[in-house]
């Protein structure tokens, strides 16, 4: 079981845990991004592996740096690694620690909002390798998790949007009354004290799934929810040179999926028009895609990795806020119809 | 659980595995020396990837090779591999296979004694990293292992040598009597049929063991058994411009270690003149060290990966045959005595 500390003091935190754990060393990995725009504010005095920043770095090279950091810093068996940064930061350092000596312990310090409710908590890491997205990786859970809006106190709103439309999933897995709650916050104000107790809700919806089945034989899979399409809007945004942050293609896949979930599950029409409505109020945007663009989705989408064979395309899907249906598949027509009606209700 | 199949058919073995694991692929996991020599005797017809053979090949670039291979060869997460080869094959390819998609399922075929008794059992997977062994891995055990000393019939005569030694070291950990049984055969007779029941039981206790400790925090230390001296001796001996192989190197760190064991614990001085005897009749060869390795080998064995910190110097010593007693620790006063002991029994 992974610990997770939610608070708004983060390097008391982090001493807490060093001496609760006491390590032989203690070793801080993140991007140099982060290592000039947060660090500084924590003031640790941990030595610091700092590899590029973004997706593009979360490769081989920044892996074996991260390894050989490790080496020269002297890490044995007993230390710790602190990872410290995004979602590629959480990934890619959970992955160094869960192979160098055959897994020593880590720690997760989401910096963005996306991270702390995503990639930092249930135990997925790993690299991009040959152009897919986390193709290498392993299941290694953190030993803690320290979550804390303050670290968010400079992000961008784009930013922030992007990590709120995990939130939103999470709240629609969950109940009707979490779901509402989060359509009723706004955002862009982002008050950061009160987005903390919403952020460990949302954290505990993720954890109690991954906690029931962490290797994603199926109840896992509830959390691909707005993920088969919005994997493909991601896609076809980069082929198109103008890529969308990954909760904003979330945000877009949720609704393509509330569509189908109420054409094949009877998911309730009004929630669609509430949910469009949040997306557009909140500045979400909308994914310029043109009937031309469905080929390109829907061949994406065959190649999601969540498939099991190239020939059926599997989804999440809803009946309802919280009630959840996992490996749903729907033919292309469906989909088809669905994004008709993704664009009428984005316009 | 491991499964281990004891077995002189490995095809029919492969073939069974496969039907009962049904998975969408399969990929033999080798190296291009199994895959001429061995490879075809078994006429199996998966896809094949093959790396260079050799230690010095068990690194990224042969790791990279292996994950594209998968890639190329359209694994999904429902694939199988089969690692067919020896240690280097089947650590890499395991961990190549555990990493893959997060983790797919994989059998390993050891085709060396050393490997069957070993690296294909027990779950340690990995790689080398800047000339540090197995610096960098994952603890993941096969779905299954097939044990089969059909395998062996070309295996030059150190090769089984090598392996053995590691036999000799479960039949000290298991009992009087495995050890007396594990004497009174003539490895170089290298009769395979009556070798089996013998390599059989031998797994088991590597299996027993591991098995109570999988990532070795306690008991699974007992494996270390002759490994602190032995690794000490087989890098010396690179340093020197003159390999041994792994297992004649630990064959002689257990006799090192049963002095040790009986200054220390008593262990009944006539093991020593049984077990070098056999050493000597067997042609186990001598390393040829001097007073002037002395220093050498003591500062190889205070960076061995086993010590928790570098100021000391884990054992694994025995009161008797069947009486295990780990993280022990000797002077370097008495590790010298040692060494001399050795070179007077071993002339």
């Amino acid at each position: 079981m992974q610990k997770i500390l939610y608070t708004n003091s983060v390097s008391e935190a982090i001493d807490r845990l060093v001496t609760e754990l006491s390590p032989s060393s203690v070793h801080i990995i993140t991007d140099t991004h982060v290592e000039h725009e947060v660090l500084p504010r924590l003031a640790l005095s941990y030595p610091v592996i700092a590899v590029e920043p973004g997706d593009t770095n979360k490769n081989i090279d920044s892996l074996t740096k991260i390894w050989a950091g490790l080496i020269s810093q002297g890490a044995t068996r007993k230390s710790l690694a602190i990872n410290i940064g995004g979602g590629v930061v959480t990934d890619m350092g959970g992955f160094a620690a869960a192979t160098y000596k055959r897994g020593i312990r880590f720690i997760n310090v989401p910096t963005t909002l996306l991270a702390a409710v995503d990639a930092a908590v249930g135990g997925k890491t790993g690299i991009n390798f040959e152009g897919l997205k986390n193709e290498v990786g392993a299941f290694a859970p953190a030993d803690a998790v320290i979550i804390s809006t303050s670290l968010f106190s400079t992000l961008p709103a784009e930013e922030m949007l992007s990590g709120y439309a995990e939130m939103l999933k999470h709240g629609l897995l969950s109940s009707e009354n979490d779901y509402t709650e989060l359509l009723g916050f706004d955002i862009l104000d982002a008050n950061l004290e009160r987005l903390l107790p919403l952020l460990e809700k949302s954290v505990k919806v993720k954890e109690r799934i991954v906690e029931e089945d962490p290797r994603e034989k199926g109840i896992r899979r509830a959390l691909n929810l707005g993920h088969t399409t919005g994997h493909a809007f991601e896609s076809l945004a980069i082929h198109k040179g103008a890529p969308v942050p990954h909760g904003h293609a979330v945000a877009y896949g949720i609704l393509v999926e509330m569509i189908l979930s109420h054409s094949l599950e009877s998911f309730p029409s009004e929630e669609l028009y509430r949910y469009s409505r949040y997306l557009k109020e909140q500045g979400y945007g909308t994914p310029s895609i043109t009937c031309d663009d469905y080929a390109s989705l829907i061949e994406y989408m065959r190649h999601d990795k969540k498939n099991d064979t190239c020939d059926s395309i599997n989804f999440t899907l809803l009946s309802s806020p919280g009630q959840v249906l996992i490996d749903r598949t729907a033919s292309e027509a469906q989909i088809l119809a669905a994004f008709d009606i993704f664009r009428d209700l984005m316009e």
